[in-house]
């Protein structure tokens, strides 16, 4: 996959406004992460999941982006570098699938998988976070589709998530100057 | 759930652009079927299942309604009484999945599942065609997440469709004057 | 430019929520010249000159489409055969403007100006009706900017529009079977 | 206008993908005195005076957003930090102008009006620079239409864009940190 060179990877993290606590306990550590690889993190903007890696990410200095369905930009949460209202309610998932260079998801319902669905088609590459719940582990990694337009890959911990990383996009860390 | 009085009631159909050529069939004589029962058949207004059920519902006098990707009117089947371009890519997803009073799927991939993601999140009710494939015997028809916004049915034959259309809609034939 | 076959001449029209009365009258009256024409009238399916059109067409036997900002169904005026809910604000004036084979402008603020600007720029041809006021008048018919990717003319009378879309289209009366 | 705390100003800068070379000019400039006042330039993520305020505020060490028509990250401009694809062609304008605190627009086409307008409906201040040609001379700073729902204003010079923001929303450079 194409590295980018002016601009950081960006990580698109979608999951539930209403998790458990220990899957926000997951996406703040992920947020973290992220921003110490230098990784842009993009949410929808919103409550729980979305909140908790903005959260992590924004304390570890990084950079976060919030795709939020309301035209308000006060709607999003307070952790955003960046807000951007859509105005388009649920289609804005369509927006936040398309933000990332790949995708992230933890756990997650009916508007996850969408998001999910629009990553596949559109070739964004998909880590899931397996034991995280939700659709995240009810797809079972298994292919949306017969089209091979995307990638899906199982991950257990931020270790193996960052060599996935490593892996696809080459040393992330060089694009956080 | 209420019952439109001046407006016929609204099929969304929803489906594959390459789907079995049994599937096809299945979606034609669908599309015969709402035609005769004066529901209007709402597509994504491309090939396969869309292209099928339209046809369907056009030589059997009904009206007929393609909501296309592009922004262009002559991108959609030849079997449309009215061709909505969007010029919004897969985003129109949201839109086929919210023009119905419900939805009905048959086989289906990543676009279709998208669909009745956004069917689900909005509380349009959703009959899946079973033995059609895809995700549409994917889902078991199991609910997409817990909150209980809509309805997931399985159906097996035409007029099992045609029975729960009628349960939850009152005799949709008075629409058809 | 081509002539549909299968599918009626559509018309987009746009204008005022909140018109003065004689807007409201011009409308109505341009509904029941477009029914009797066979041309489906498709608008924003809210009020005012959306709704004017709508029932002047509706009961006059046209068929009349309502896509409206809201996700629900039951947002659109009482007068459309078909309403198509978007959840998508005023983004949904995009498809307002792409739904037309042409468009016809009746008076408008700053939502009615959008709906000119993305028809010029998909080239939809553009009906002003003159003495309207508002946009319609504002815009003097001249090009919105140079690139010729649509034309703008002023119309002063029913006749007149039916002969300008007569010189576009050919003989719309044809469509109406 | 409420001031944002965590969140540094955001402006969408928008205007034609090929004005005149002084526009240009001005263009970068304005990116430059933007990022030396913390801040965050947004625009349609393509050339001309997209292109020209965001080379002009990243080579300023300001932060800057690209959302562009296509789903494709790779169609924005290299002067990016965030780059946002959309897949909704035109109707990506609607969120261009949602995404600034205020709009400033320098010259430009029908585009250009359709973010005008929308930044007009949804409340977002906007600056015209004044002598930048296209619709931004057009309007003359006239009301869009009888709402009151924001404001445009004429400005001359750089000095008077930095004195107007100070006005509407305080010291913008507490942002910066």
């Amino acid at each position: 996959m194409k590295r980018p060179e002016n601009r950081p990877l960006q990580a698109a993290v979608i999951g539930d406004a209403n998790p458990p606590v220990e899957v926000l306990q997951a996406a703040e550590q992920l947020g973290r992460k992220l921003a110490r690889l230098g990784i842009t993190v993009i949410t929808g903007g919103l409550g729980g999941v979305m909140e908790a890696v903005s959260r992590g990410a924004r304390e570890s200095g990084g950079l976060v982006v919030g795709i939020v369905p309301s035209s308000r930009l006060e709607d999003a949460n307070p952790w955003c570098t960046v807000v951007l209202p859509t105005g388009l309610g649920h289609a804005r998932n369509v927006l936040t699938a398309l933000a990332g260079d790949f995708v992230i998801a933890l756990g997650g319902g009916a508007g996850t998988l969408s998001e999910i669905c629009f990553a596949w088609i559109h070739g964004r590459p998909i880590l899931l976070w397996e034991g995280s719940g939700g659709w995240t582990d009810r797809l079972e990694g298994a292919p949306l589709d017969s089209r091979a337009s995307s990638t899906i890959h199982r991950c257990r911990s931020l270790e193996e998530i960052e060599r996935v990383i490593g892996e696809w996009f080459g040393d992330a860390r060089r694009d956080s100057s």
